[in-house]
């Protein structure tokens, strides 16, 4: 089974790396760009084929390794 | 308009980020993982509001900055 996990900022805390990425899409010319926030996309390939262990398995392993749950959010969408 | 955008290493491409993800869940005691790969995920606030144009202005972009197209794949999706 094929999981998707998605590790984003808390809204709220400081995302140096959308900034750069907003400030030079500016300097190329592209206008109109009114925020850029930038996180990680994992993609995880598990043995597990039932839907409900597998989710709690990515839940343990977002909140023990992926994602620093203080300041980052995570989001598990399986295939 | 919201859009988000999913930056991915092509198929074949070495990842050293993901190998090291599944080498920590394997010592963390996660057995049932075969693959783990590591890609970026942008979300961009866009002032346009036709589609079209926006996922145009998107792909060059990725195109110029946010991907690496010798070695990195992009998919765009429009909220």
């Amino acid at each position: 089974m094929k999981a998707r996990v998605h590790i984003t900022l808390k809204p709220g805390v400081l995302d140096p790396q959308g900034k750069a990425i907003l400030q030079a899409l500016g300097h190329l010319g592209f206008d109109g760009v009114s925020d850029v926030r930038q996180g990680k996309f994992i993609e995880i390939e598990l043995d597990e084929t039932e839907p409900n262990t597998a989710r709690e398995k990515l839940a343990s392993m977002c909140e023990k390794l992926l994602a620093n749950t203080v300041i980052e959010d995570y989001q598990i969408d399986l295939d």
